[in-house]
């Protein structure tokens, strides 16, 4: 008997007819021999219009009165979700977060988790109920509701498996799983069977927008297997674990795809010590995140530093930049909004020399010109100009035998 | 400064215009130095929304779990109305139920108020904050989400009042107080200015639908003054209250009109011991309330008995009448459901011979053939047959002075 938490988002509980499909989904888990934990979003749709009210109150609600306000979403989700349950013959327990309990510090609207009491649901489970979770929410010392930000449900769902030392950490989306990349671009990008924590947060930094990228750190942290599967599909997914021998064949596991960033270009700057800091401070004091951050070695006494930023960023970013370039007496301030940053990303890639030069060898080939270049242990990425993207991502797809080999020489797994 | 306990319906909070009237009112009462405890109710039409959900779920979801679901209406009202507080410089803090806490019992769906922990709530008020209040709504001792059942947002509004030692609640609807008898069918129908709890109670349970009799009870109970006003206009409203000087001098407060019941009469019944309760038994048995029970004095050794039920019950009681006056060896076992109670109700009541057959001779008067008589301490109640209604509130509006004499000696109270 294996405990499994299964989370399902919005899309999946958008409507009372998908509640009951997903009830089925359970039901026949339970049949399975499983015990089950089951995290729900709000139904898709609602927070929006919780959100509009409150906008029609004030432009800029207290935090916490939002987290009040938004928290009903996931409230009425769990008790339609135990309601078909018991429906269906199959016994179920609600719980909010506060009654979990999920305690969280008090960062209204984006509250960090600190402490899950089991004990509670360990006993609904030992009874042979089922648990329904409302996801998103938790509650603060002083026994206030708190909301843990953008993707918060996928978090509760790891962070009450670490909890519950469950077998494994389902997530449910529409998607069938992680790709090798993104098939709307590369028509042959296949479902890889297992991906690392390491890879999968690679692939969700550089815009895989499968799963949140704290959602995966927290399970890589208290290694909960996770497993991406679509709702609307029977199929095994995608699990995400640590390292084991069988990942070691593959070189690369994926190629991520970032559009959302531009870059921006201080060029002929006279090379002193503080070059970076005197252009990258004041953007950071302005809370803008860089990503890439390139500067090449010193020619004739000057230096070029090239960093991206993301698009709703760009102009501050620039602007900033010009009035740093000025002081530091730099020939020439540009931005490039027209860019996009394709990665390849695997474990495999730190045990074997020449991936990141069969990665340019590919682009080349293309005639592809690479704006920027920035590695890490298991990613390589390049910047390009967009219009290459969709080529870019082909050849290099191909180029590490994504198109046709298997992706990790496991079997399909028995479902 | 006065510590108020106000409550507002889901009319005077269904849309957001009208929170930030609500939240208008209590920042005006604020001003005017008073401490104030608000409860809401859902916002009109929220119920019904999320009945209608569980209802596409289950023909018959557990109640613990529409508790949970309808749970979410109020605490939508309490986060919108502490926004709207605060978008009006005005600080407040939110609680649902179970954060108060309102502790009740398991009987979920219609759970009764055993406990309220007043601390955090004064600890608000000490800070200057207004404390807003979700409904209808409390936690039992296994930490789960119950609701009072119908009405229960008036009960949670006194029960607060009285665990905070409040100096009145106010209970704000959408008419501007309590009235002589219903002014649809007496226009000359006028506000009193004062009613005692006793009288109220009758009243309410007489079908006057401006209170939840639980909640009359609850504040007659823990001695809470009472007032209901009107949310849309300014006025002094209704104060209810035990007793005193003032009241003595009004013979009759008002008069109520129940439309709601039907009659059954089991007639030439052997007169045996135990006739009631053989007739009546088995409609008790049924779940099936009973209000006026008259049994006449046997004549030729049988008897008559008649009793009232509600519409709804009719059928089912008629029929269990019509078994056990068969068993009893009854004449004749008939129904008429064209019946409307007429009830005169006034603590003085009790003090004045002839109140009785004042009423009575009023009715005569006007050719009112009298069906049935029920009196208490407080009041006189007569069944008469539908047609008279208008009549005979009309003939005893104006027999007992209420048309135009003072109701109660008093000035209207400064505000």
């Amino acid at each position: 008997m294996a405990l499994i938490v299964h989370k399902y988002g919005g899309t999946s509980v958008g409507t009372v007819e998908r509640i009951g499909r997903v009830a089925d989904k359970i039901v026949a888990a339970r049949e399975n021999g499983d015990e089950i934990v089951v995290v729900v979003s709000a139904m898709s749709g609602e927070t929006d219009r919780l959100t509009a009210m409150a906008s029609e109150i004030s432009d800029n609600p207290p935090a916490h009165d939002v987290d009040v306000l938004l928290s009903t979403g996931e409230q009425v989700t769990i008790a339609l979700l135990a309601m078909a349950l018991h429906e269906r013959g199959c016994e179920a327990r609600s719980y909010t977060g506060a009654q979990v309990p999920i305690r969280t510090d008090n960062t209204y609207s984006k509250a960090r988790i600190r402490e899950i009491g089991p004990e509670r649901m360990r006993a609904d489970l030992d009874a042979g109920r089922v648990v329904v979770v409302a996801g998103f929410q938790g509650v603060d010392d002083d026994g206030r509701i708190t909301t843990l930000g953008r993707g918060g449900s996928d978090t509760t769902a790891v962070a009450l498996a670490a909890a519950l030392k469950a077998d494994e950490c389902h997530i449910y989306t529409d998607v069938d799983g992680v790709y090798t990349t993104d098939p709307r671009i590369e028509p042959k990008a296949k479902r890889l069977e297992k991906i690392t924590f390491e890879e999968m947060l690679e692939m969700a930094s550089l815009g895989s927008k499968v799963l949140q990228i704290r959602a995966v750190e927290f399970a890589g942290k208290y290694n909960v297997p996770l497993r991406v599967l679509s709702t609307f599909e029977d199929g095994p997914g995608t699990l995400i674990t640590y390292e084991d021998g069988d990942v070691e064949e593959a070189v690369i596991s994926g190629i991520a795809l970032n559009k959302d960033e531009a870059q921006i270009t201080v060029a002929g700057i006279p090379d002193k010590p503080g070059v970076a800091f005197r252009v990258l401070g004041p953007i950071a004091d302005a809370n803008i995140e860089v990503d890439v951050i390139v500067q090449n070695v010193s020619r004739d006494g000057s230096t070029d530093l090239t960093f991206t930023v993301h698009h709703r960023d760009y102009d501050q970013a620039l602007a900033l930049a010009r009035k740093s370039g000025e002081e530091l007496g730099a020939r020439e301030v540009a931005g490039n909004t027209d860019i996009v940053k394709i990665s390849i990303v695997g474990v495999g890639m730190h045990s074997h020399a020449g991936v990141a030069s069969r990665m340019f060898e590919a682009l080349s080939r293309e005639g592809i010109n690479i704006l920027m270049i920035s590695t890490s242990e298991i990613k390589v990425s390049v910047v390009v100009q967009a219009r290459y993207m969709e080529l870019g991502v082909r050849a290099l797809h191909e180029a590490f035998g994504l198109d046709t080999g298997p992706v990790t020489p496991d079997e399909p797994e028995s479902w």
